[in-house]
């Protein structure tokens, strides 16, 4: 494990702590002028919002009630990467616009999936982050045309990817002149059907070591579970993460996609409020 | 598993043995008039070349005897997927001028692999085949740029993909209007670090009985270890499969990718004529 | 790879091939004073049986048809370790006496699991080989049990367990003073539902390259699909694997255990016919 | 996820916190008369000591240091497995009783591994919890031997168990009699060589849910790498963990086995006292 963790150091340059030993913070700016800061430290950041957007109402219902709960930044997929192309793959460019007059609504800043290089520039005039998913981690092209773009970027760990290929896919961002982003740890694949996915943990303990990236946690993709997210955000607060990213549904029951793992409004209010206790 | 498999099998359309029964055969045309067929059970073909385009002495005289020695599709990557940004990453469209004139000269048709969708026009004016890389198994704008198009298309599973994830990325590129699609098997991931990836010829197997597709076998990337080339290659031709993928350099030992699993020019002829023999 | 391999081949001794070049040949005395023969390339031998001895004539019906179709070892599990407590765990040393009994009428020597080394020379004077399970496989205790004993050894691979700790397995087993032992590949868990492990083949190839143990595959158990159960055969033999161990049912739909996976005797006959039919 | 889970709880019996709402707490008695408690959520316990009891002198510097930076319960392995029959396998029966003796002059109970059904009488007479590993978490004799003890066990997680699998073998002791398990997750295998397995939180979380069995984490093993232990014993505690094993050598660097993996004195010191001031 030492070499291999030293053969991975060695091979990093702009996203290695060796190198450049400060905490990234990433600086989000809000409708009223004010700034959002993910990373350094100094707080821990709640994402929430559904799995995809599916209309302005069940958008702008939830906006409201994750703020009223201490969500900081809205996500919502517009165009969602679908196993089957016979299934729901999101509202496309309405979505996008949707999650703009949310965030007018809220003063909450937006974050979505991109999934096409060349759509890179339109949905980088809507929101405020752009999501590269777990599938698209090595999607080189897609990599660097969010490294050219100024929005900030969230980068999930593709769903069996190591430490090593995860940063170094930073490494494209920021190798293309985008020096802000976002690591999400969202579960690897496993053999144990009771969780969707395996958290690793010891990966995102690992990355805080030897990057300077702030990193957050998605309990919700990586166990599929609802009732497995509020441990496993106390779990990822207490290791060091920078904020944690929830699906929330008004309705998880009816939910176009992703509704096992969604948690109800009532269920974010209960985890970040029993977050919050924890903190006194 | 009998529930899994049912669950896949219903989930399936244009893919679907069960609504398609008959073996798809792909005909690839050559320079001289006639066509290379994959599929149906007729032959098994070798598909042959560098893992990279490195120059065109590199590739003009590895095609020359992969050729001799019973390739009947040339490969040779001009776009190459790699995990760091600081590496060797192809030639790109010199890359695949090289492989034009590669066929032309020894009459051979050519695949190469393809990243962004908005390089797909440009890779097809050139290639016969349109590879899509492990990585981009679930890179659904490049799966619809190429189902766009109207070459055949190799897709390699993903490295963590399941069965039913593969078989549904086909269904894209089928769904997008391109019906000649060939499954590559190329390994999945695993623990044991003495082998490169796991080669699941069991998914071959499967695949093939409920699917009209042709699936071939990448015995190189799987495991890493080209010792093992032959004796899989074997296990795949028994099991059913239509053809083989391997690398073959030149100098397997100076390659700028993956030479400790290209086979030499005579180890390609070696494993080809072993095969042959075991044809009698 | 090349340096795991190497690694991993410096660590054998006894199994070593590049200290033992012959392939070991394991000789099974019969009833009626044959032997019959695993190992040495020769021939691919059928060790096929219920999963489970469940009654007299169950075993007996099964064991007088697989012979008459092939099999040359008949299998049958008398101690079954199950997940749970809660579920049958065989019929303990009256299964044993019914495998000797089949043993007499049938000529068919006979193998089964043993679990605690305690019980290790009761077995042994039941039965002809004594098999290490998945489970077992680092059972250092039992191991060494069986390495004192001087019947034969069926050492499967553990499901989760690298090639290097499989063949260090027979080292203990060879260390203790038997030098019987046949290996059997069984799957390797994986992350797709669709199969119930990933049989791992190219391990069976690096262990026919660098051991002189005979290797056998079990298709029933790495799939759980009777159906992936022939051509897997087919690839297992081509590869040059010493023989096949499958499960057999008169009727699996009523097995007590694994009936899923479970060939029926009219696919076992079609299976060996098959096959026999390929060495033409 | 939910139906998995499900099926996974109707199995259950004497673990399932369904039919024993009540957590279940483990007292284990010391020499001066007091007994340490596992369990029940009052307190996080540490039991620390070195993987292998190398000598006298080691052994009790250890314990001596260990209770004094907060180690509640001393581990060391006698009987050790080992992937090679060629190395060392620890000091056997001498072991157990340097534990006797380090217990006699420290005030602490220890823990140490049984692997032979046959010696869990001899092991039980020395120590006062009896440890199966994670090779063993389906050696059903064993399980059995310890069940029909009446010492606590700690049941380590085998490193390729589902949590059912897990469950279902601490069903088997509590089925034997012995309702005093202690289960610890140690890491399932993955394919990143970064780390040395995946240390699996989520299934501390469920279990913890749907069982009412005390769960203690052991970093050490899980990662093989002592710069991740302390993030992850935070991890561990905010999650509900009960409790922390990990390996202290006095010389980690020349540890007889796992040195890579151990925390030095001064280390266990800074971990034991960083948790507590988080306690504050």
């Amino acid at each position: 494990m030492r070499e291999a963790r030293k053969r991975l150091e060695a091979g990093l340059r702009l996203t290695a702590r060796r190198l450049h030993p400060e905490d990234t913070v990433i600086r989000i700016p809000r409708p009223d002028g004010t700034s959002l800061s993910i990373g350094g430290g100094r707080s821990f950041v709640f994402i929430a919002g559904p799995c995809a957007v599916e209309s302005r109402e069940q958008l702008l219902a939830t906006a409201r009630k994750v703020k009223e709960h201490g969500a900081v930044l809205l996500r919502g997929g517009a165009f969602k990467p679908r196993t089957s192309p016979y299934t729901f793959r999101g509202l496309g460019e309405e979505g996008l616009r949707l999650l703009a007059e949310a965030r007018a609504r809220t003063n909450l800043p937006v974050v979505s999936e991109v999934l096409d290089p060349a759509l890179v520039p339109l949905a980088a005039k809507y929101v405020d982050v752009l999501q590269i998913g777990s599938r698209n981690m090595q999607n080189f092209p897609l990599l660097e045309a969010v490294g050219a773009c100024q929005k900030p970027v969230l980068l999930k760990r593709g769903f069996a990817a190591t430490v090593e290929e995860w940063l170094q896919a930073a490494e494209y961002i920021l190798a293309a002149g985008n020096p802000s982003v976002i690591l999400c740890e969202r579960g690897i694949r496993g053999f144990d059907p009771v969780t969707r996915n395996v958290l690793d943990l010891a990966a995102v303990a690992l990355v805080k070591q030897i990057s300077h990236l702030p990193v957050i946690v998605d309990p919700s993709h990586a166990t599929g579970d609802r009732q497995l997210v509020a441990p496993l955000a106390r779990a990822a607060r207490a290791l060091g993460a920078d904020g944690l990213m929830v699906e929330v549904h008004p309705e998880p029951e009816s939910a176009l996609s992703d509704g096992e793992q969604s948690l109800s409004i009532r269920e974010f209010a209960e985890l970040t409020a029993g977050l919050a206790m924890g903190d006194s």
